[in-house]
């Protein structure tokens, strides 16, 4: 068994190094090497492509599942997408610099929070090639170095991508230690590389619960972490008129993604008793014309007997399928204490038509995103606007929900005086 | 030995059930309260004072040090001070609910990122009574739930203070469980309640760097470390015509706190080699006069032969004395690259006339501080305008250096439609 612990080191400080220079790279640089990558993503896809053809060859003969190796394959058309996410962020404004809050005190003294990078992020993601593209541009660009570990399926794209971003770094003369793939799939490695909090500032985990799990329970490093989400729709005593939209509402933020796989679909809707009369019978029927198993409660089967019985583990599911489980509330405060005991936190939203409900439920949610009539499946970094997007955080602290390029940074305090003591 | 899980879950349960009530208080009633805890502690002045004097004659007792049994000492100054720290803190603008950003996308879904209440803060302090007032009246200013765990010495004290405020919140018709303080000094309840992850959202260790190690190595919950620093001045080649300026701001930095025991005195300075042949020896001359030992390396023995010789364990040393490290430097960069690789990224300051100097360093000086022309000393809450601070944080996520009430929330993502889908 090899020691991990040279490697782990020198991943640390090879990013620690190029960070303290990447820090202060005004934005032209990095977009211009933003820009080469994307670049240099077109001029090398005969490469992307026979490297994803191994990873694929290999994923076949593993037996990998379907969707999973549909998630792995790269085509023309994708790597094209690939170069225009990484030519977006190229375009995006730069966080870094940004003075977030200023004050002249009293004295005289200016005192500022800056916008400044993190430092260095390691990354773990699923066997998702296009990633590895996003999240390297998305680093440089908020001015980090970044270690990508992304899962072993893909490693012979990612290795051809990553490859790709070091050139197109050293030609715009940054440091290409600003991106580093983990060239090894050996586990061994990933507790090693969490003990490095001396040279590595972020871990953000992101890929299955014990994946996440197993890197809070190892890390010394501080996590962002990155969980799925069990999402519900409340559906609430005021609906009158606009019956449509909520059924078109809790149809798509089930059903849009494909599968229902996606941390941001709905799990469960909760049906104000008044509301569950007039439309949980509809709503039940448009889900399950598309698909949609449905397990319920028993005021619930009663309007809908087609229905499955929920258990009481059904709450508490995130099914990742085409499984919504229903339940009839007898008031919006039963509503958002279920969702707060039930809930991971994630995206919840509330259907209604009054002002009063619709306040009462966003403060009391205790979720990273607060859906008023709008799907759960909206809860997405390009949805908000913010570009491409590293993940959705489940965590309360530093960044919550979708995170876009300025979640890559923190601050600092620069104060400025002309000898001022205290 | 006592079984401390069923008291840690029943803190972490109490505090989650008052954090959800205080997240949608608005905030004349949290006000309110504050405003009787702060007549609280003055009626209960007697109470108090008679407490203080159980914990003071055990800490003489026990031998504890004369400064920290200082420290401890209340008197009916200090109450009033403590009081009116609190009133203070009342009067502050309260930040929850603030939209830190918002936006109106193309589809005319209003997209918003909105201030909240972290949830459950868990404080661990040292033995300083005021802190227990301090802490419990922050956290209700931005809606948090806190379980407070001072140090051993000050159980009495806290005990009372706590007990004040706890009346005062449910006089505000406020769950009394908002503050609570653990009431054992049993060392085997912390990492019982480091485990309570699901019920707490933050801790926030103040006080000796074996604690702060022992919480993050124990915690499966969000550690904002509270580290002291080894902070620096760097005295740049452009001083001319600022020399008693840098004389001062050296003195003030390291001397203005009794004994230089504090975590922003400058522990170091570096000398630029043509700012040393200047000036090296006046400053050291004005840090000796009052009383400050100065280890040196040699070029800097060669100007001022009264210093001690400074070994290499000195460059990373934290002396919380009146002792000091100087060193001189080729270059600006030289003392950019020593900061980062021996410093604590506490504060750290630069002592030019020159713009470029002063914006070099501060890009490239990886700290939560970076003064220009100004004491290190006066990277604190209060000199930056925060009011009350819970502590300075050395980490870099979510909260960086000072942090005030502001500090002590997240955000959530508040998204409105008009039955918008994906």
């Amino acid at each position: 068994m090899p020691d991990w612990n040279d490697y782990a080191s020198e991943l640390g400080r090879r990013g620690r190094a190029a960070a303290l220079l990447l820090a202060s790279t005004r934005d032209a640089t990095k977009s211009d090497a933003i820009a080469r990558f994307a670049d240099g993503l077109r001029r090398g896809r005969a490469t992307i492509l026979e490297s994803n053809a191994s990873d694929l060859a290999a994923a076949e003969a593993g037996g990998l599942e379907r969707p999973l190796i549909e998630r792995l394959r790269l085509n023309d058309a994708r790597i094209d997408a690939m170069a225009e996410g990484v030519e977006q962020i190229a375009r995006q404004t730069d966080p870094v610099g940004q003075t977030i809050e200023s004050t002249v005190r009293p004295s005289g003294m200016r005192v500022e929070r800056r916008r400044v990078p993190i430092g260095v992020v390691l990354f773990f993601y699923e066997s998702r090639p296009n990633v590895t593209a996003d999240a390297a541009a998305l680093c440089l660009k908020s001015g980090n170095a970044v270690i990508l570990r992304g899962g072993k399926e893909a490693i012979h794209s990612n290795t051809a991508i990553a490859t790709i971003a070091a050139a197109a770094i050293a030609d715009a003369n940054l440091p290409s230690d600003a991106v580093q793939l983990v060239n090894t799939t050996d586990r061994a490695l990933v507790p090693v590389l969490l003990r490095q909090n001396q040279q590595i500032d972020l871990v953000i985990p992101r890929g299955g619960k014990s994946l996440i799990e197993a890197v809070v329970r190892d890390s010394n490093i501080p996590v962002l972490k990155h969980f799925d989400g069990n999402c519900h729709l409340y559906i609430d005593e005021h609906v009158a008129g606009i019956e449509q939209r909520v059924i078109d509402v809790c149809v798509n933020s089930k059903t849009s993604y494909p599968g229902g796989a996606v941390c941001n679909a709905v799990e469960h809707l909760l049906f104000h008793r008044r509301a569950a009369d007039v439309l949980l019978a509809r709503t039940c029927a448009a889900l399950s014309a598309r698909g949609v198993e449905i397990r319920a409660d028993s005021a619930a089967r009663a309007l809908f007997p087609q229905a499955l019985p929920a258990t009481e583990a059904d709450w508490s599911t995130e099914y990742l399928a085409f499984t919504l489980g229903i339940k009839v509330v007898d008031s919006i405060d039963e509503a958002i204490a279920h969702i707060n005991t039930y809930g991971s936190r994630h995206t919840d939203g509330i259907l209604s038509t009054d002002i009063a409900a619709c306040q009462r439920f966003v403060s009391r949610v205790d979720s990273a995103s607060v859906m008023v009539n709008a799907s759960t499946r909206l809860a997405d970094g390009a949805a908000y606007g913010l570009g491409a997007e590293i993940g959705i955080s489940t965590d309360k602290l530093h960044a919550r929900g979708p995170m876009g390029a300025s979640d890559l940074t923190t601050y600092k305090w620069v104060v400025t005086g002309d000898g001022h003591l205290r």
